[in-house]
C-alpha cells in the first residue's frame, strides 16, 4: 500500500486526487500499486491522517486550504510543510503554486521530502529551476525516486522519451514549443493575419490567456521549461540567468507576412543544443519552414523534437494541456515508480 | 559485466555490433553497464567464447555466416540454436530474418533463450506474430525482460510511450504510418501526381523498395506492426488473419486527386482501437485531413498517434528508418533492461 503525501489542491492537485480514484481498480490489477492519501497540505491548513483519507471528501468543489479546512480532518499545525514533517507517506506530490523567484513552499516541502527519504513527485517548476543539482543528488543518495513529467509540457512526455525511449543516445538538441498559451497567440495571428495585441486579447477574453500574461509572453515559462529538459536530459548546469529570452511582444503583422510568403510559420521556440563542449539556451520566436516537424504543432498544441547520435530527429506532439494533462503526467510518474 | 548473444549478423546486427563498440565509454559511465558479446551464431556457424569477442573481428565488411566462419573462431557445431544452447550469455538479441509463415529460426531460438531464463531483445517480428502471449508469458515466469522496440518501427519509439509514457491511461486507439517504403512511395505519389506504378519502379530503383516489394505494398508488414503493438499495448487476442488487410496497390491518380481537392493526404494506416468490448485491427490506405497530427509524416517517415483517456492524443514522428536506426532500438531495449 503507497502513501501518498500531497501538497497543494489546487485545480491540478484536485485533477490528481480525481484520477486516483477513478484509477483505484485498474492500477491494482494492470500495475500492482494500491495507494491511499495519508496526508493533504495547503499554506494554511493541513491533514494527516496514516489510515487514508477518503479521497471523496477532497472532491466538494472547494480547493486548497478552504477545501482542506472543510474536510473537518484539518489542524493548521498541520499546514504546509509541518504536515510533510508529521506524515509517514512514501512519495509526495508537489503541486503547490510556482514561484520562480525563491522556489516558493514548494522548494521546502521538497526539500522536508528529502531529508524523510520519500520518493518526489513535483508538478512545481520553481524548485527544480533553482536547485535542480541538489534535489536531484538527495534523492538520488536516498535512492529515491525524483519525478517531474508534469513541470515541462503538462501530458506531452519529454522527460521520460529523452531518458527512456532515447536512452543510449546523445541528445544533440532539444527544440520544443512548450508554452500553450503563447502558441495559441501566434496561430492565431498566422491564421487570422492580426496583431499581437488583438490576438491577445481576444486570447484572455477566451480564458486562454491570463491578464497577468507576462510569464507566458515573454518567454520566461518557455524558458524555465527548456531549462529543466537541458538539466534533465542534457547535463546543463546553466542557470535561468544564463538563458537568452525573447518573448512573442515585438512578434509583428509584418513577421507574419513574411513568414506566409516564405511558406513558413512562426513559433515560440526554446532550443538548448551543443556546441564548442557547452550547452547553448535560449528562447525566441523563430520561422520554422513548412516541413519541419513542429511546423504543425498549433494553438494549444505542445511539441518537442529532439535530435539523436543513433536515432536522428524525433519528435513528441500534443497531450492534453489542462489542469488534467498535468494530474495524469504525475500519476504516471507515480505509475513508473512503484510499477511490478 | 553482462554478457550478450547475438544471433543474425546481418545488416541490423552488425550496426548492433557497431554501437556496443561505439558506446562502450558511455554505457559504463552513464548508465553504469558493461557488456560482452559471447555468442554470435549463424544459420551455418556460430562462435561461443565466454571471454568475450573482439568487438572488431564482427565488423570486417562481411555479413551473416560467412562473417562469422572468417572470425577463426567459428564452429559449425554452434551454428543457429545449438550456439545459443551452448552459451552461458545473459541475454538474447534476436536479429535473425523475419519469417512470418513459421516465425522461422528467430522463434526457436526465443523458446530456447527462455528455456535457459535469459533476457530477451527481439528484432525479428516474427516470433511475436505468432507467438506473442507463450513469449511474453515465459518471459514473466522467469522473472527476465522481454523486449522488442526495434519491431515496430525501428527507431520510432512506440512501445516505450505507449508503456512507460502513458502509464496510467488507457489507450483509446492507437494510428500508425508503420511502413517507410510505402509511405514513400504514397509521398511521392502526392507530390509529383504520378501513378502507383510509376513511384513503386522510381522506389525500386533508389533502392528504397525492394524488387519483392510485396510485404509492404500488400499492408502485411504494417498489419504484423500494428498487431504487435495492439497485442503489447491494448491486451489484444487477435491474430494476424483477423486482421482486414488493404495494401496501397489499388491507390489511383483519382484518389490523390480527390485527397488534394479535400486538402488532404493518402497514408496507409495500421489502426487499432476499442469496439463493443472488443480491439478492431485494420491496414488500410486512408485520407487525413492536413490538420490530422500524422497528416505531415511524409517519405521514409514513420508515425504513431495514441488516443488515451487522461492525456487525449499524443503523436510520435521520425526516428531513423535504418538498420542502424533498428539496431539503437534494440541498443535502448538493452540499455533499459540493466540500467543503474
Amino acid at each position: 500500500m503507497i502513501k501518498i503525501a500531497i501538497s497543494g489542491l489546487g485545480k491540478v492537485g484536485i485533477e490528481f486526487i480525481k484520477i486516483l480514484k477513478e484509477k483505484r481498480k485498474e492500477s491494482k490489477e494492470k500495475y500492482g500499486i494500491k495507494y491511499k492519501v495519508v496526508a493533504a497540505v495547503g499554506s494554511q491548513w493541513g491533514i494527516v491522517k496514516d489510515e487514508g483519507i477518503e479521497l471523496d471528501l477532497l472532491l466538494t468543489g472547494k480547493y486548497g486550504s478552504e477545501l482542506i479546512k472543510s474536510t473537518g480532518l484539518a489542524k493548521e499545525e498541520y499546514r504546509g510543510i509541518y504536515g510533510i514533517m508529521r506524515t509517514k507517506a512514501d512519495v509526495l506530490i508537489e503541486a503547490s503554486p510556482t514561484v520562480i523567484e525563491d522556489g516558493g513552499a514548494a522548494l521546502d516541502h521538497l526539500k522536508e521530502a528529502i531529508k524523510k527519504k520519500m520518493d518526489i513527485i513535483t508538478l512545481a517548476k520553481g524548485p527544480l529551476v533553482l536547485a535542480f543539482d541538489e534535489l536531484m543528488e538527495g534523492c538520488r543518495l536516498n535512492k529515491k525516486s525524483f519525478k517531474f513529467s508534469g513541470t515541462t509540457a503538462a501530458a506531452l512526455p519529454t522527460i521520460d522519451i529523452g531518458e527512456g525511449s532515447l536512452a543510449g543516445c546523445e541528445i544533440k538538441s532539444i527544440v520544443g514549443i512548450l508554452n500553450g498559451t503563447t502558441n495559441y497567440i501566434l496561430s492565431k495571428m498566422m491564421d487570422e493575419e492580426r496583431s499581437f495585441e488583438t490576438c491577445l486579447q481576444e486570447a484572455i477574453e477566451a480564458g486562454i490567456a491570463e491578464k497577468n500574461h507576462h510569464l507566458d509572453t515573454s518567454g520566461f515559462d518557455t524558458a524555465c521549461k527548456i531549462l529543466i529538459l537541458a538539466k534533465a536530459l542534457m547535463g546543463s548546469k546553466k542557470q535561468l540567468g544564463d538563458i537568452i529570452i525573447k518573448g512573442i511582444e515585438d512578434v509583428t503583422l509584418q513577421n507574419v507576412f513574411n513568414a506566409k510568403e516564405s511558406n513558413g510559420t512562426i513559433k515560440l521556440i526554446g532550443r538548448a543544443y551543443r556546441l564548442d563542449g557547452d550547452i547553448q539556451i535560449e528562447v525566441a520566436p523563430v520561422e520554422l519552414s513548412s516541413e519541419h516537424l513542429l511546423a504543425q504543432v498549433n494553438y494549444k498544441n505542445k511539441g518537442i523534437l529532439f535530435d539523436t547520435d543513433l536515432m536522428g530527429e524525433i519528435a513528441a506532439i500534443g497531450g492534453k494541456s489542462d489542469p488534467r494533462g498535468a494530474a495524469a503526467a504525475a500519476f504516471k510518474d507515480l505509475i513508473n515508480i512503484y510499477r511490478k
